[in-house]
């Protein structure tokens, strides 16, 4: 097997660049040759300002410009499962694994590998954005930063908005995040509780003398069973919630009548809902229950209504869609950023060892980016 | 702290005899040198024939009486909870941790100490009994095993019951199991079993594409909430059954809709059922489930209405109970002996730290068996 790559060629069609981005090994942590890389290749280039902090590498026009843009995406890839190195298969061609519907066969080109889909090709297309539009309509600062897959507080984003609050400052953000290639707007929000419920302990031969907390769960259990998530219609996108169950857990030994069981209970909430209204939500469909917080983030409005945005999804195609899942679109929300996800690949494939991202739509994406920063 | 005793008086009285016995430490696996020196002890006495296999030893009379009963005790203690050493507290005295009630101060004089009251209260009172008795009424086989404590695999009874079937042959057994010192006749049995529920796995920010297998526990809850336990009478003995949850668990990722979910039951049910009866049961309670059997014990019928056990009910005091825990007694039935406990001590304070036999106990079960062997 051919060594990784150590630079990147930005003269390269997008799936070569992808590829080639996939070879880089970049897991979380250790994106410091990949940074390096996409560093050097864009330093070449006249018509950018280039910075860095840790493995976050920031480019930007300085046009003067009415309007500035952010294009976004991380460096980093979770663990390899085995997937590596980038391969083209071509339609009719077997694919390594079945893919996400059972097939055995490519029915359209396809690159596979780490990160192919999760979102090297997002980032191959931002790169060579940022390499050939030397005359964009609006100012972009390209960020490609590190360290999205794993703990928050390791986010390149979250870092450069801390440190460099002038490198992330704009009008408008698209976050080239795999969204089947068209635009999906805003995030959902996610809060994780917990339910504690006590009984009292007792030997399971003389179960009259405890009480089971297990069997507490019960109610719980129904209140979810016969929960109704919400769907919200917001800027005529259509987020459905949900309310489920994640973890489950009790007993302490085989006779022994439990004292206290746990369930854990993940709530996905429309970018309506502050993480305030969340818990308050929550803490109607379980009252009389004490309801801990483990962890939440706030979802992001979709601000589709706003000007920068209404132009971006004028120049691409497809309806715009609701994100269900949390990324780091929210981070430019709560900056007052209105921000969308649009990229190549499908968010379902992220982190599945049989992840790919379909030739046809690192084309399509690049072209509908290109065309926008064209007028 | 003085060393540990090396060998047993059987002069003593039952308390200082007690107290000696708890001094010895003989965790399970670890009852070497309490063996030795039962065996030791024992083998000074004429009227008797020694026996040892392991660490159990046996010793019997050999008077050609027409009936053959055993007394029975097992040598091992669960590992200390820092109270290795006897101590004596009399009625006033401050006990080491608060006793059962809560009380700081006995009410009686009591011995405490591991294992004085599960069980070498019992194994005292059985030790004087083979030393000074040395015509009995009937021909006894005193056992005093090993392994009792853990894993069934190693139980001293089980093993001679194996090795040697002419040395447990008999017409009757009294286990001298903690019972609070009244007869518990029988007891129940006891199976655990094992129901797994799938699901669809799925991101919780698109769960409507998932099936949660947590949610899908609540029937199981409800119906195990709403069991209503029997209670079944047999030789006069009213049996209270229960089913109760002793484990539950499930969950793959705090953003994952889980695929799968486990509860453990315990179902304790009244010694006129099978192993094959209880689960019959358990199929029909849970209908539409799985039920997968993880392990079980057969209880044992309290037999009351043999002549052998007539006469030892007739010779004690208080009215004979329900044994609603699993004991060896279980082991004499499956080998058609009538068994029952019968000894100083409540079951309830075995294994704990505080654990305790009351003084007066170790007086009336001794008279009690001295009464019964002698007429």
């Amino acid at each position: 097997m051919a060594s990784a790559p150590n630079q990147l060629d930005l003269s390269v069609d997008v799936v070569e660049l992808t590829s080639t981005l996939v070879d880089f090994p970049s897991q979380s942590r250790a994106e410091a040759a990949i940074a390096d890389a996409v560093e050097q290749a864009l330093s070449g280039y006249s018509h950018l300002e280039v910075l860095r902090d840790g493995n976050t590498v920031v480019a930007r026009t300085n046009l003067g410009r009415s309007e500035r843009v952010v294009i976004a995406g991380h460096l980093d890839t979770v663990p390899s499962s085995g997937n590596d190195r980038a391969i083209l298969i071509a339609q009719g061609g077997s694919v390594p694994v079945a893919d996400v519907d059972g097939n055995q066969t490519a029915s359209e080109d396809r690159l596979y590998g780490l990160g192919s889909c999760d979102m090297k090709g997002g980032v191959a297309v931002a790169l060579l954005l940022a390499a050939h539009q030397t005359a964009p309509s609006r100012d972009v600062t390209y960020i490609f930063y590190d360290c999205e897959e794993i703990e928050e507080r390791f986010n390149g984003l979250k870092r450069i908005s801390e440190n460099h609050p002038d490198w992330i400052k704009s009008d408008f953000a698209v976050l080239m995040e795999p969204s089947n290639g068209v635009v999906e707007g805003g995030c959902q929000g996610t809060m994780r509780v917990e339910i504690r419920v006590s009984g009292r302990r007792a030997h399971t031969a003389r179960s009259w003398m405890g009480e089971n907390a297990i069997h507490g769960l019960s109610s719980i259990l129904q209140t979810l069973e016969n929960y109704e998530a919400a769907k919200v219609l917001i800027d005529g996108l259509e987020y459905r919630e949900g309310l489920q169950a994640v973890d489950v857990c009790g007993g302490v030994a085989g006779n022994v009548v439990p004292d206290s069981a746990c369930i854990t209970i993940n709530y996905r909430f429309a970018p309506n809902k502050s993480a305030e209204d969340a818990l308050a939500h929550l803490q109607q469909v379980f009252v009389g229950y004490q309801v801990e917080v483990v962890d939440y983030a706030e979802g992001a409005l979709p601000g589709l209504s706003r000007p920068a945005a209404q132009e971006f999804i004028q120049s691409v195609v497809g309806k715009p869609q609701p994100k269900f899942g949390w990324t780091d679109v929210a981070r430019f929300s709560a900056l007052g950023i209105p921000a969308v996800n649009f990229g190549p690949g499908f968010a379902a494939l992220a982190h599945a060892p049989n992840e790919y991202v379909p030739v046809a739509q690192l084309h399509s994406t690049l072209s509908a980016m290109q065309n926008w920063l064209s007028k």
